[in-house]
């Protein structure tokens, strides 16, 4: 869509609201009705997501809670659109006086005034981070439902600079307990003296979330376009600082050769199953049964506080210093970001493939009608 | 959309046709009326990805010629749908016995099985790359149009299993002379060496493509889900065998800090410029004038000439020796593809921008009214 | 789009809530930025659709004031999602008992029990009328963008039940000052009268009511499925009780002949024109530059305050006695909802518009470089 | 979508060609895969729409065999783009010297010269009837599918200019025999009588045509703005020459009563019934199980071989005298044309409405896996 605030193609996402404006929304269109949902099952999510968690997150202490206008009835999703609200309550009212008119480096002051000839300089706008909590808000009742349907999705911290967790020390529980959200408490450690040195020498650091989603039968996902690994690349890179995507091997697989990079399928338990998963999940952009994985490569914070030259709307050069609340690393929050988007992405392909055989159609509409 | 087959928000390209049906085709709509159009302007983009080329290119002989069948008269676009054909003429009439009903590892045989419960088994069907055709016929129409806008897109293979183009060697007119479209010979000496050797062993490789646009203005690009990059990165993730999208920096930019990655603004001639470009230019999903730069990473070929153990539609464990005619890797044609996405692409976006400021809106509609 | 509650191509309208939820809201994505907009300038159009403003109107007496929770930045449309908020304040919370598992004749009570399984009972939910104070206050930002185009949208009452204006009569200030919104007097008084023994009788009435855009340059519109008057179609027919919609003169036409029905272009100070307008302004579904002319044709309410026989969710027959809040007739009310949807219809498809030549992209992109 | 030549939402319809062209096509995306589809299934609804085969149709002698050109594969649809293609065999290689530039009364020349700045003068183009024969192709798919499913849909001509059928008199076999497409012998000889005389002072009809949709069970549609009736009158107001699309009463149900207009519940056989159908089979947008009603009322043919007053392409005023081939009615030959989009909208409605409840899906995945 020409507009860019929506996502999804049966299961649809619209989002709105600015970093300090009065509120972030979502509504999530096409969601099937009858599934029971509370702003409990929501909030779990954005708690996730949350500011002001940890010394290596931006002390603004938004309550961020959510609120369900619509789309439920008794507890239950209604089939119609999911309307919901988070109010922003702590923008400050400080004075932007030196960030009004001036283009901070790494951030997108400078391109959204070039789009539209004019931005709302409050700490960024629409294109704030603070704009994915509404995909948080609406994700989370596709996972809920993908749980229903026997999909669970697992994103963490991979990498922050350069530590990275060890696949051997892999321990699910961590991933909310520790404070980078690495499923390995040694690398945990490492990362946070990492990234205590960031903030002394005010700078800021970038690192990997990977995804696994497991549960997808095979035969999910559309030819030629709508790729599930298409679509999962645009809901990553759609991330704010996400720079690059990968499936499977991703970078990797370019540099393998076909003997070891393809997956033997075998049989087991009268399943097809496969020897290896390079592929990540997908063949042809459709899954092939097993786990998804994906990774979303993310930049180093770009508000930083040290000095930086830049220019201003008048096209003077200036020197800029940023001072406020910033996260020295995103990834952590954005971990749930990632799982709410490949929830997202999963859940509207498998709605999208309930009408793909002409025989789920026949039968559907014959036991309808008896 | 659910379908699968449609890209793009105003300018909409369908696709459609089997590796071994009748044909391939592509239906471009939205294209706006009045470009000087001829099927040789589209027929130089196709010559480059035609297959049967050089001795790591499937001796399948493809003429590949485009016929336009509708929207343009008198030599120009008429604004209303561009249908292109291409037939297929080289199709064997062989005997697909043994590949019939046994899913190939690596290829998409299992995932449409298991998705439609049923598939066209000669050459892959629609999940062929020779679907890419179309998307080159169109891509070489935005191209064309592109051009006149002042933007150029330049694609190229940057890396082959382990060989790496040296970018102080690049010179842009080798890309369409050495048979791996590297823009240095030397690498590109080294690559064949490689292809060589991996064809001698039965075996294939992977490839890296880098792009670079120049030329799009900043401003381009949509927030929030429909980022320019964001749809780069479902463009190019959508051609069959990309497992990975990288922007700017890509995956090196998650292991940089801000005070590195950071591009610093600075004024010259009046013109906002940046120092680096990291970013690949792109800053919030939206342009920054700068060149934008993207990376897609390529599995090899999954079809190789080794005995590999499979399963069939029966159930049945198998041992699979491929036979026909197989590219050893699908870098170099894929090159232009990966340049005809982007044009689809950016045109789009550029197109969806014309509408986001209220005064051109009114400067649009009051030129019309003197 | 499948979930229902979106419309537009390139201006998205996307709207929420259910008559007795916590609000109705709307999401307006694409809309240029910069354009002056307060929460006044869409007041004035709710207040045209309030209930309770005279004895033909519901007595729910809802302040339906609007407010602006984004895309909105100092005064101006900042080209992001503007999303507007409008509180449900009258619900009553009495017992819905008798309505509860009741299917209401000539309403959606069956068809979305059929289509979800489960329902909202209170109001109707999102079927109810109520929906429309979305689409009004979007739909109030469109026409405020159109009038700066210089295109001027005037709905008005042309019939209710069998009373209808005289075209003689006319008398445009009218429209906002009579009760039925009828621009003439004496047929305003006649439909009163009428109107008065509907009551009486505890029965209800349907009516007419047409649309006339003027100031549409001639172009304007896409060839085919997303014709001018198939998009303006959609648009009255998708409003609750329209059982019909006409362009020009409409049923008329399949009655008259080619040499009569046919408009004759001249010339008219160097402008080409027409010296009638049966087609009401669109020729092969694109504007011709005459006032664009359509009819909604009005069912009567089906809330009547008499016995009904009907059935409930368990198949039940029952006798049914509405109680309530309810317009005898619901034309004056939807007066404005039919002018708000042929503006987001019309805005939607000027700005789709502007991309339908070449030399236009060109002359734009050109500029921009200047 | 914003370029006009796509039409669904699940499933997707994009039309091609002109005229006067190669040939014209339509690309048919999201079809349920394993459906027997031949050529021959849809050449029966082309054969409807054919030209040439009486005195009231254009003499034109188009074959209009369709060919099939992906999509199908072994006799069955693959769940991949079906590409339907049918050549223009028949254009008449004759000067356009006086319509060149000139703007036809009744026609889109100046519309689309407008829009565009520039068109293809023959026969009108993309804005030919000629198109519709993409729109009869891809509906005789759908209709095929809905009559396995249990919905068989029936269009008729309900009227030519003044001469109205008789209901009484309706006999269905005779819809595919008279020359008018009425299922009323008497109707249809005074119909002609009409014609003959209307072709003998070189002047043409309008009419209207009737469809009924049987079979659709309840609850499909969707709400707001994708109703189904607001899809109907979309779909319909697409064709061509038509000008107002009624459904069930239509303009007469602004003229009746709630207590007449309301179509009381009762049960019978367990089910929920309507005694009356004045709804026309669609509650709040939502089918109710009745059957559906919808009515296009047609203009008269714009080409009347009279001389008429118009104006070129340079502004000058010019007397114009048609000659060539035209229908005197276009009404006979656009009754499959309805009977095909119907077809098209319902499938659609209720291939997205397979997704509309929770237990749905979860019985669907559930399935899959044992």
């Amino acid at each position: 869509m020409a507009s860019g605030s929506e996502f999804g193609s049966i299961l649809r996402l619209t989002t709105w609201g600015e970093s300090h404006g009065a509120g972030i929304g979502a509504v999530l269109d096409g969601f099937p009705a009858g599934m029971d949902l509370s702003a409990e099952d929501i909030q779990k999510y954005l708690d996730r997501r949350k500011p002001g968690q940890s010394e290596i997150s931006t002390p603004r202490s938004e309550a961020d809670r959510v609120e369900i206008w619509s789309g439920v009835f008794d507890g239950k999703t209604t089939g119609t659109p999911i309307s919901l609200l988070i109010r922003n309550t702590s923008q400050r009212s400080r004075d932007y006086g030196n960030l009004k008119d001036c283009f901070r480096p790494g951030h997108a002051d400078y391109t959204y005034y070039s789009k539209y000839g004019f931005r709302d300089y409050r700490g960024g706008g629409r294109s704030s981070a603070r704009e994915t909590a509404g995909r948080v808000a609406a994700g989370a009742i596709a996972a809920k439902f993908l749980r229903e349907l026997g999909v669970e999705i697992c994103a963490f911290t991979k990498a922050i600079g350069p530590v990275q967790i060890d696949e051997k020390r892999f321990d699910k529980g961590l991933i909310t307990k520790t404070k980078t959200c690495m499923p390995d408490a040694e690398a945990d450690g490492q990362a946070m003296d990492f990234l205590k040195k960031c903030m002394d020498e005010k700078d800021s650091a970038g690192g990997v979330i990977e995804c696994v989603i497991t549960g997808v039968p095979a035969g999910i996902g559309d030819p030629v376009f709508d790729k599930l690994d298409a679509r999962i690349a645009q809901a990553l890179m759609s991330i704010g600082a996400v720079k690059a995507v990968e499936i499977g091997d991703g970078v990797n697989a370019a540099l393998s050769n076909g003997s070891s990079n393809n997956d033997l399928f075998y049989m087991e338990n009268e399943e097809v199953k496969k020897r290896t998963n390079h592929a990540g999940g997908i063949l042809g952009g459709i899954s092939d049964g097993s786990p998804i994985i994906c990774r979303a490569h993310v930049k180093p914070t770009p508000s930083i506080f040290r000095e930086q030259r830049t220019v201003d709307e008048n096209g003077n050069e200036r020197t800029l210093l940023i001072k406020g609340r910033h996260d020295p690393v995103v990834v952590p929050r954005a971990v749930v970001v990632v799982e709410c988007m490949c929830a997202l992405t999963v859940l509207d392909a498998m709605l999208s493939n309930m009408t793909s055989r002409a025989d789920s159609v026949r039968s559907f509409y014959n036991r309808r009608k008896q």
